[in-house]
């Protein structure tokens, strides 16, 4: 499976489409919507550049997308008139993998320019928007052409499932598993940080030669407790399949084939890799929870749907390719259940990490 | 009707699309290659930049999007290579509106990325494409962005239809037509060229931010021979719609109402027009003609087919919102035998105009 050519959020504006099922990942910019103000004011007083160019990578589609530029170019607008200054001029490029739905962002932007319209002075901007599909783990951009870089929710996923799990001697390695779990042997984990580290060093040498020197980025990531953590909820996935697997439903062999292209780092491992590549200066790194369900006052049964919904938006791509479309309500059906018997037992939180860093001269 | 929002070549790639209808349109570029690639190439000997940044504005979907691309690249790939210099980066920025389907030429990356590094020696480039969503006429880059901007068969339509134009006294002015025509009042003729002299300003004021001096710009468009020609094509859509009107197919406030947003000049419009605006110097500026079928080695049911499906993969956004899409096949069938007869009383042609500029210091 060449990941950059499957993985994207479920496309279009439907029950199961990404844009209806991603507020987790907008508590999460919410989230980190701190570190990325004052990441970014620190970047426009210190360059305060006369257009200001900007990429987020990562951006997928649906109403996340523009939120994040308009969080930037809100702070960056505030601050300029706090300082009595003419407001740049703003270069947004959009990057995701070319199966994103850009066409659904497009859609979006003649109300998106209007609001700025409407919301801004007369002297603000302009601001103009465009969409930049590649995989971010290369060059996306010509050299020192971005001020600032912001990616949420998106370096925790791999350029590829890491080499050599898919099978020994034409054995699977992380058999009925499909990440670094409980019953998984030692190498798994291993070759999951190995493809983490070279596909994490490869993201930062690619910024490191299109920013400018001073340029800030800030990256929100999944992350982990401990080093070689499963994780809870790629376990439960693997489990539904297995279930799936005993019953008849999915072939043993097609999950005995199937890794998620996915890792979470600790905090000190991000820190660490861009440390060893020293192209950036690490300015802030913190750590944050979210409920699995974001909203823990719901019910279970609606919690445990809300999980196996986000789950599916994001993942349905890979799924579909490896175990074809028609498995795919069943399982998040069976997936919801066991969400929520978990969810039950035990809190189930998302750990998460915000770094911000700053491009070395 | 708001022409942004409605107007885009037929999307997705049925039998219909544009993307399977679009002979006539790269027709119109292999046209005017000969123009582009001087062009280009003085642009190249002139400037050297280290990144070439380009925009092709109104990319329309399908294979044409990426083919002028590919032109320009391969032109100055063989000309640094005459030069013995190392190769340019490439920033190529595919402009449309909004309602473009960019997903569509995105999947094309992929592969446009592949042939490029099987192609081309190892110090090319690299080359990185964006998509850009706005209408042009109007900013849509940061102040002196662009080294080269090109347009094919855009610039002829207008932002909106002329003014004016759809009622007086609550009285249609350009009753039973579309666009100018025999039987149109002579204050139609006025007020299309006025639409189309303010939108070619814009556009030219634009670009005149956009690019550095020295910049080059190649835009073929259609033309008319003589100022105020009627539009045989449209005369004929016109006629088409008339029928339908008289059968109570179509209802006639609905013709009356509706006019094309489009204007073809004469060259000499053309130039005057530059020159007036002075941001430009007129480079070349020729004129060629093209058969509405393209190859008139077919037979003449063919030809007259191959001219519908062309028209319809261009106007049925704009025929859709006016007439409704289920009157769309009826139309295009009628269409079909009206151009058919036309075409075997006289020869059909386009006049087409590329026009190459330099931006003034």
């Amino acid at each position: 499976m060449e990941v950059q050519n499957v993985l994207h959020m479920k496309k279009g504006v439907g029950q199961n489409s990404y844009a209806k099922n991603s507020l987790l990942q907008r508590t999460m910019i919410a989230k980190a919507k701190p570190v990325l103000q004052e990441s970014i004011r620190g970047l426009y007083h210190a360059l305060q550049p006369e257009c200001l160019m900007i990429a987020d990578l990562g951006c997928s589609s649906g109403p996340n997308s523009l939120m994040v530029v308009s969080e930037i170019i809100d702070t960056i607008d505030e601050e300029r008139k706090n300082l009595n200054r003419k407001s740049p001029k703003f270069g947004v490029f959009l990057n995701d993998l070319q199966g994103n739905d850009f066409n659904a962002i497009f859609n979006l932007l003649p109300s998106f320019y209007q609001s700025l319209k409407e919301k801004k002075d007369s002297d603000f901007g302009p601001c103009f928007v465009s969409g930049t599909p590649k995989s971010f783990y290369g060059s996306v951009f010509p050299d020192q052409f971005l001020h600032f870089v912001h990616s949420s929710y998106s370096v925790h996923w791999l350029s590829q499932v890491p080499r050599g799990l898919e099978s020994r001697n034409g054995e699977a390695l992380n058999k009925g598993n499909i990440y670094i779990a409980k019953t998984s042997p030692p190498e798994i984990a291993q070759a999951y940080y190995a493809q983490f580290k070279e596909d994490f060093t490869l993201f930062l040498r690619s910024r490191g030669k299109e920013m400018v020197p001073g340029g800030h980025m800030v990256l929100t990531l999944q992350g982990s407790v401990q080093r070689n953590d499963p994780d809870s909820l790629w376990e439960l996935l693997g489990s539904t399949l297995h279930t799936m697997v005993q019953e008849g439903v999915i072939e043993q062999e097609k999950l005995d084939r199937f890794n998620m292209p996915f890792y979470s780092p600790t905090a000190e491992e991000v820190k660490e890799l861009v440390e060893a590549e020293g192209l950036f200066s690490v300015n802030k790194l913190e750590t944050f929870k979210v409920d699995w369900s974001v909203d823990t006052n719901q019910n279970l049964e609606n919690r445990a749907k809300f999980v196996a919904n986000t789950i599916r938006a994001v993942t349905e791509s890979l799924l579909t390719t490896a175990y074809g479309e028609a498995a795919m309500d069943d399982l998040f059906l069976r997936f919801s259940r066991m969400v929520k018997e978990r969810m039950d037992q035990e809190q189930s939180e998302y750990l998460n990490i915000v770094v911000s860093m700053i491009k070395r001269d």
